[in-house]
């Protein structure tokens, strides 16, 4: 199968900046499959991907990472050139509400998403059962009060040994502490389950039932130390009238939660997103 | 043409409520053409709306109001009898952004809102035109920070000149005073230019911007003495991303605010909406 | 915990039909959780559905029936009552496309989805493992051309057998014979992977691609002799561009295939379809 | 003001097409301010769009084309440039129902829409003072069967005389004759009152309701031979319910084509609709 390079980056615009890029993958016989770009003019930020048909050229990942090099100084990019089949590694953690979870290895399976799914990670023991009959390993991290930097430090250390590089909270409903989510800024995706920046915090659903909005929804974001506001990735929403009890919130929401994290994730594993500040650029 | 009665209630919930008013209905002759009823559990609130063909009974608005009244007073309704002949009256109130005016009174025109324009109320003048091409008076009562009191009372006079029973502030971005809110509550529509409850106050669209949201909207709500925090009636929204500047979100919101205000506003004639503390019953 | 009636009801309109009804209902002490009524203009006909309390009433559901039976003459109804106690039994039905069964397994142990599932049925052996880890028999009967009479009355023994009220064809690449279609009419639900009547038929979604339409959909609806013709109960959209390949498109249709199944078959399971014709009175 | 060249190109794909372009613009100093690409894998072709700011090069339109000319003919491209000083000039085309020319008057008014309105053509008298209001000269070309062909005639005649460059049937309830759809082929834009293919013809509404869909719908395109045929550039939807009659989906609907045909027709504006085939790259 053909495998892809993709080139991710982000620079200061000028002018030349695609010839100089494109010429470049033009003169080794690059032949590009997809390509994005994006001026952000408040900013005056320019972000690009090219997704290139690898067996167009003549060198590994490795090689052409070197040849790309002087261009990406001299334009002053912070960049990226990820090989496809290097497949991602990701580790999933989940509290006791388990449809993302479900809906996420599902997708996997149906081969949506493309990574290895490096471990489930959980403060309850309910999932065992189905990571283990995906052959993924289940981790029990319990979660108390008097034990959470412990807790927590296992959790680090878990990731560590799995080698991931994203982190996936799909309703995992606990607080990462400052220190991981710094480490590993910009790898850690979570669901909030309200349209934010709506009913930040605990009970997203109840917040929405006691206001009487008339759209519920959901948000996949890039988790930060700030609670709930980092970088926005997709969100999604859909109606709900005064028929509806918190219990049908939930249930529909579980819905929106379900396709929002999957897009999000995906995207994320596609290199699609780029985060601009505590914005993000995605080439969908 | 057809006429109705339209019968709207909420009270106390308990057994027989239905079989009472239907059953008087019944004995009166009287044709239902649609019906709508809704339990809250969370509150034991009852509420019902029927449309009743008013020539399939042998009384009058007032009449029936009358031999209806003994029912209503054993169930402690809060309750209305509204004869579709008596259009209710608006005042539309507007400043610079005009598509929300332009929007209804094009609807108004096309038969879509069953009511008299009794008035138009700006803080400019731009408007005259258009209101006069539609036969409808205009009132230029400028709003400045020394003379507000002033000209919020020439405005509440106004609104008592035309006998109106019904303020649309149509984009109109002045404050409206608490005792003018208090007075008409219940009957003041605005349209707020965010999902609320996110992003109340000013400039919405650059707050929405600036968190980066992946989904805007707008809010037709009541108005109460606390800014973009009535009950609300609809909302919608518009998908945007990283491309788009805080005008393309303007230009995308008008869009949407029109929309949600057209429908909240028809709601609110056709007496389908039930204020429920701070939360609403819309039959639509 | 509570168990209700679904009362169900279908009759030419006529002035009284609700009075008479929830005077029977309240004579006898039921306390109605939720009443929905239409008045279809154009046809004359009336349709109705209460839930009511059971423990409101003195009675169970036989007795009720036998009382309700002469109002129901009365007014020339076609009529149910439903005791939410004797749950529906499922029979799912699937070929090599699974994601929807996935994902009714998930939502039924979830307890979004009111009935037993019975059995699931498939022309190919693969998901056995699934349905059995939820204890549910799975039956293998392969269609071949050759044998499909002998296969399909196979099916029908199967559902016999089980006792099933309610077969979904949770993307069942076979055609039902007309007289299984005929015995179960009103009992079989389709989720058909386009937005009906548009690509009625096999491949939609290529069909959808040549045709260059920038939203692609999905239709549940029952199955009635004529193919992808029967009452439509639920429809939804997902929007696509240029950008997307046929593989795309089936991606994104998963998920409204799903969805949209899923809700439309709630829905039945509780009595909130009511069939006109051939088209739905849905009470969402 | 800054006025921008619009480079739209489509040509078959092969490496360093790209490189070129921009390497051309690059060369003679120009600032891509947007850029969009995209490649059809099924057919070979590929499609580019950029805004580039004119004062960032140094010559202007025509020795910009002049210059470019060799390029495109070694890429065997079918290519525009277009400087947004030279508004396109528009005619549009309306029959009775006029909410859809109303919705573009007022867009137009408040910037939305990139052009001149050379004219409004009717086959009736009534929106002559709403044109005439907009300073746009307004022509009453009545239809009656006997006379089709020179009505169309003078139709034909009164385009070629403002000199259009793009027509628009803003609900023109007549079909155009096939020399007239050749000869403004990619140029003529329709709304037509169905989500497309289904309910092609006259009277989409009434056929979606009696069909009984859920989901209703509007379809921007280019108008060709066969009717409701052509390249699709946007559709939306809009959903309803057994209680919606045929004049409510006609409500439904007015909002649907408003907003559809607006879109389509500020992105063909904009030269971001190319056409390929029976299908359109949209690049929104």
């Amino acid at each position: 199968m053909s495998h892809y390079y993709r080139l991710v980056i982000s620079c200061p615009d000028r002018v030349g900046i695609v010839a100089r890029v494109s010429g470049f993958i033009a003169g080794h016989g690059g032949s590009i499959t997809e390509a994005s770009q994006h001026s952000d003019l408040a900013t005056g930020r320019f972000f690009m991907r090219y997704e290139i048909l690898a067996d167009s050229l003549g060198m590994g990942a490795g090689e052409l990472r070197e040849a790309f090099a002087p261009l990406a100084r001299e334009f002053d990019m912070t960049w990226s050139l990820h090989d496809t089949r290097e497949r991602r590694r990701v580790v999933l953690m989940v509290s006791r509400e388990t449809h993302c979870l479900v809906d996420l290895l599902y997708r996997w399976t149906a081969g949506e998403l493309d990574c290895e799914i490096a471990a489930v990670i959980s403060n309850h023991d309910d999932m065992r059962g189905l990571a283990e009959w995906h052959d993924i390993p289940y981790h029990h991290v319990p979660v108390i009060p008097d034990t959470k930097p412990q807790a927590f430090a296992q959790v680090e250390q878990l990731v560590d040994v799995t080698g991931a590089d994203c982190i996936v909270l799909a309703r995992y409903m606990q607080i990462l502490p400052p220190a991981l989510c710094e480490r590993y800024a910009g790898q850690v995706i979570n669901i909030h389950h309200s349209f934010l920046p709506s009913f930040a915090g605990a009970k997203p659903y109840h917040q929405a039932y006691q206001r009487g909005v008339k759209l519920i929804g959901a948000t996949c974001h890039y988790v930060t130390e700030e609670l709930d506001a980092g970088p926005i990735i997709e969100q999604d929403i859909h109606r709900v009238s005064h028929c509806h009890t918190p219990d049908d919130l939930v249930r529909f929401g579980r819905d929106v939660e379900k396709a929002v994290l999957a897009r999000g994730l995906r995207w994320h594993l596609e290199d699609r997103v780029l985060i601009h500040g505590n914005k993000t650029v995605v080439f969908a």
